[in-house]
């Protein structure tokens, strides 16, 4: 089967599928960006962020991917002296510490092997010191599919007086981040994910202690210019109009269903997903304990790579899921389940691998996985 | 009448108007831009790309704005050490100005009042020193209506071994830009203006000198890890994936027209629009010797502010033309005729201005700016 966007399952850990409301808001032709009618766009993008973080404050577009988000928080607020904690455990975590290390020259990392639980009990231990002046941390970490429990490290941040920068690409709008009871300082997220608008903007929430503490960051993404101009619905230079248009329409969305609801709708898509995926005798990748809700990592069967599984449910079921990163390439796949992603789409793929597992007799109860599915629907 | 971005005719200096073909091409669903399928479109856009630029050479595309095209080439090309020369005579100018001093130490600026031609002479002295390592200048300066003669310039460049790194961002496939014959080591383009996708994208085109001074510069826009990503039709981050799709079918667009075809109708709109403002008694605002065929900035007739005049063609006439920045804002109007502009437009807009200033008894000859358009047609 000839891949086909247009019918395809997309399953994939972001880009997420985006609904075709959202797709039709960025066919409006040109907007004068300068103009009334683009700043009263921007305007309504402001009234419905609180809705995306769960929380009020000050928010930033960055016409830019989540790393440019990244950028943007780690260039403005890593201290230039002070010390800056890492902590990782997967490939987005090294991404946050290659940026971390350009911005700050004294970098402690601790890390974890990929999919393991973070170090926390070291890193309170280094927070008590009491010279750490910046955290930075992944909150979910969509390479190995896993949930990094930032809640229980909070208190700690807090007590250190350091700031909280989180990366919250794809924990945003796919599993609670309680901005306000946690103390996040930044909380950077991406378009394409649980917000389920095309790739291509950053959305970074701001404390109003991290607004006190910008510095000035790169030209393009430098947060305190960014702030001035969105209080005047406004942007320091051309932004992405059309994935604006789109921004505004995902919000609606979100705000039509209700935070609180896409991220029980998240939760229970991943218990299904994770129930079907042991029915079918099959492994999860990360530490269960800390099994991400809005992608999950399965192992690999023995003998099975990607070629044998993944591009079977491509090209045979047109049903797209996503592969494994760096060293994981072909030892796991991962399936996507935040946004608006939906049982039909876990009733499918599931379904499909059910066919190729048994053609290769290795399904132990054959239905197992579509029954977890059917059982775990509201 | 209310704003209707469907109906309008919309001729300010960029963004411009989007052929609804490119705007279709943004509602195809999400991707995964780590697979072939997107890999193939971005091998297209490659292929493509020379068809923008009118030369063929390493070219970079950025999920980001001209500003973000910008300081992604000074900041990885500008050098640490030696002397930059920025030359500046608009807005523009002075955002290059601002770039060009944060990623070099030693700047020397030689600038022209707003609209003036640039001092080429005093720059061309600078050069003789021997010591200049890099020169910045704006093509196309937006702001004031005006193209700089770099043409004029690029011997005394080439002859010092300067790089010479050019905001071509409103001159490409607007202007002529003569890469190869001038010796330009960079050049950036907007996705905005004359290739008329939309807003979001920056695309660099370097010159193999300027690929192999490449130095590490910010990290999401870094030119060295774009152009490795690219020659394996990949992105280091992730794309702006509609803007992706847009641009692919704006580049088909101009392929279609042929970039000197393109050219030659904006450089024929400008001639017609030039005529028509002296028909109607206006003045330009740039040196007539230097006006810009991609934007033509006129004076406001006196005692006509923007209310009077640009005011009324929006809320009256569905003409939206744009005004002045900075010191200028009131002083002056911009007409935008570039990308896929065309009589229509000019039509329009002259009959409405023809009618407000008629009205306001400042025609001399009725009729006469909409005779000099009609001449001027094909």
């Amino acid at each position: 089967m000839t891949f086909d966007p247009e019918t395809t399952t997309f399953l994939i850990a972001g880009p997420v599928r985006i609904h075709p409301r959202v797709l039709r808001a960025m066919s409006m032709p040109s907007l004068n960006h300068r103009g009334d009618y683009f700043h009263g766009i921007v305007q309504e993008i402001r009234e419905l962020l609180p809705v995306l973080f769960g929380a009020k404050g000050r928010q930033v577009i960055l016409s830019g991917s989540g790393t440019a988000g990244l950028e943007a928080t780690y260039s403005a607020l890593l201290p230039k002296d002070g010390r800056t904690l890492v902590l990782k455990n997967g490939n987005f975590g090294d991404r946050t510490h290659e940026i971390a290390r350009r911005y700050s020259t004294n970098v402690t990392t601790l890390e974890a092997p990929w999919g393991r639980a973070l170090p926390l009990d070291d890193a309170k231990a280094e927070l008590a010191k009491g010279d750490v002046r910046a955290v930075c941390v992944v909150h979910n970490e969509t390479s190995v599919g896993l949930a990094n429990d930032i809640a229980s490290l909070a208190p700690s941040v807090k007590a250190s007086g350091a700031l909280f920068l989180v990366d919250g690409i794809s924990a945003v709008a796919g599993i609670p981040v309680k901005i306000d009871a946690w103390g996040l300082d930044a909380v950077v997220a991406g378009s394409q994910k649980g917000l389920a608008a095309p790739a291509g903007l950053a959305i970074v929430h701001l404390s109003e202690r991290a607004v006190a503490a910008l510095h000035p960051g790169t030209f393009y993404l430098d947060l305190a210019a960014h702030l001035k101009s969105l209080e005047k619905n406004d942007t320091p230079w051309t932004p992405a109009v059309p994935l604006f248009l789109a921004l505004r329409e995902a919000l609606v969305l979100l705000k039509e269903e209700g935070l609180e609801n896409r991220l029980e709708r998240t939760h229970r898509l991943a218990e299904a997903t994770r129930a079907a995926v042991d029915a079918l005798g099959l492994e999860l990748f990360p530490d269960p304990r800390y099994a991400s809700d809005t992608v999950t990592a399965i192992q690999n069967p023995a003998g099975m790579g990607d070629l044998e599984l993944r591009k079977v449910l491509e090209r045979q079921y047109n049903v797209l899921v996503q592969g494994g990163q760096g060293a994981l390439t072909g030892k796991i796949f991962r399936i996507g389940h935040m946004g608006i992603a939906d049982w039909p789409d876990l009733l499918i793929t599931f379904a499909a691998l059910e066919r190729v597992l048994g053609k290769a007799g290795r399904v132990r109860t054959p239905g197992a996985s579509l029954r977890a599915i059917v059982d775990r629907m509201p």
